[in-house]
């Protein structure tokens, strides 16, 4: 089965990719730049997919940023630190991200005469992310199934997992964390404060999992343990 | 009722524009470069929307031509001349062309706290366009009431009309037609060979109104009368 993978750098499509992977998907991957502020993750994405040696591909749609506005992460709003409220994650939220990135992959897909298209939306989300939620996910297959004669099928094998069930899968799997990308800020480490780096430290304790990730104090620590 | 209607240039979307507004719609216009051969249509519904005195904008997705592969709009196939059978046709179709378009707008439409989206699908299309029939359109109204918390409607207000009854809608209006565009090989005037040429002449011949378009061989006949 011929798989199109959104690949955005970060835990979850991650997981996805090498689950996808020893479940025997030929698996491709796409990666959009939508004009996010952290667009770090596409870097990530990038080395993931050399390590998994799936080719992998980013479309530059950055002019969206200029239309996608009123949040953190394509508008001029600031990242929200600390754990997640209501009203703090829905700052971080891009209007209608995953009908976008899922159109231009399904067309890909459609060109490529691929049979399916996969995308790594998660039970945790739900809650914030409209556009992760299983009645969304429906539509979508619907209109995947429509737009063409070619019938897309439309993957998410995470839709009623947590995030920590998804690190224990990744476990399992042996995959590389270490390159995988979460943090808003998009800076050199992961800032360990914003939403979504508070998140996915907790993953790794709620699953009991050795967290390799360098978050920004890991940098303060050493530099004041060589005398920098 | 805020509205944000695709607007491409051609027939359909300029009619479904000055129908909105007849029947009271705030309407704003969005056009997308998705990297078609045929993008001087852009230039028309920007000049369409100035006489409406409508804002309208382009989102310059151009990018995506290198993913949209296959198809002679955005491919490497040739624009297929002549009266469109079922086969010629399909080689205009661009994969996912409509779901592309309508989530970038339904993200700016959620951007702008608008009601609805808009877009001309119509009747004709149906048979070789699988992203205008009614099917699709219903699984994407569904879609886009669920990808965001602000709800947006999506307005099909020729889904079930001919291009012969938008013509005479358009009529009725007074709408612009000569600065409406069509041709899908986007020269200086309408081929009047390709299969939208083909489609265009007809509509207007069936409504029984006056076709206003100078098709190319308009400009052989000028020059041969003014002995050029």
């Amino acid at each position: 089965m011929k798989t199109l993978l959104l690949m955005s750098g970060g835990l979850d499509s991650t997981v996805a990719l090498f689950d996808l992977l020893a479940d025997g998907h030929d698996v491709r991957g796409l990666g959009v730049h939508y004009g996010q502020r952290h667009s770090r993750e596409l870097e990530a994405a990038k080395e993931i997919a050399e390590f998994a040696e799936v080719p992998f591909e980013i479309t530059d749609l950055s002019n969206l940023k200029y239309f996608l506005t009123g949040n953190s992460q394509t508008g001029d709003l600031p990242v929200p630190e600390g754990h997640y409220t209501e009203d703090s994650m829905k700052q971080t939220v891009v209007p209608n991200r995953n009908m976008i990135m899922l159109s231009v992959a399904i067309g890909y897909a459609v060109s490529m005469k691929f049979n399916a298209v996969a995308y790594a939306a998660h039970a945790g989300d739900h809650v914030i992310y409209p556009d992760c939620r299983p009645e969304f996910v429906e539509a979508m297959k619907q209109a995947a199934a429509l737009c063409d004669w070619h019938k897309i099928d439309l993957i998410t094998p995470f839709l009623n997992s947590s995030k920590a069930e998804i690190v224990k899968r990744g476990d399992q799997l042996k995959i590389p964390f270490e390159l995988t990308w979460s943090c808003y800020k998009g800076e050199d480490f992961h800032c360990g404060k914003c939403g979504t780096c508070v998140e996915r430290k907790e993953a790794f304790q709620l699953a009991n999992v050795k967290d390799p990730t360098l978050y920004s104090n890991f940098s303060e620590k050493f530099f004041k343990a060589v005398n920098l």
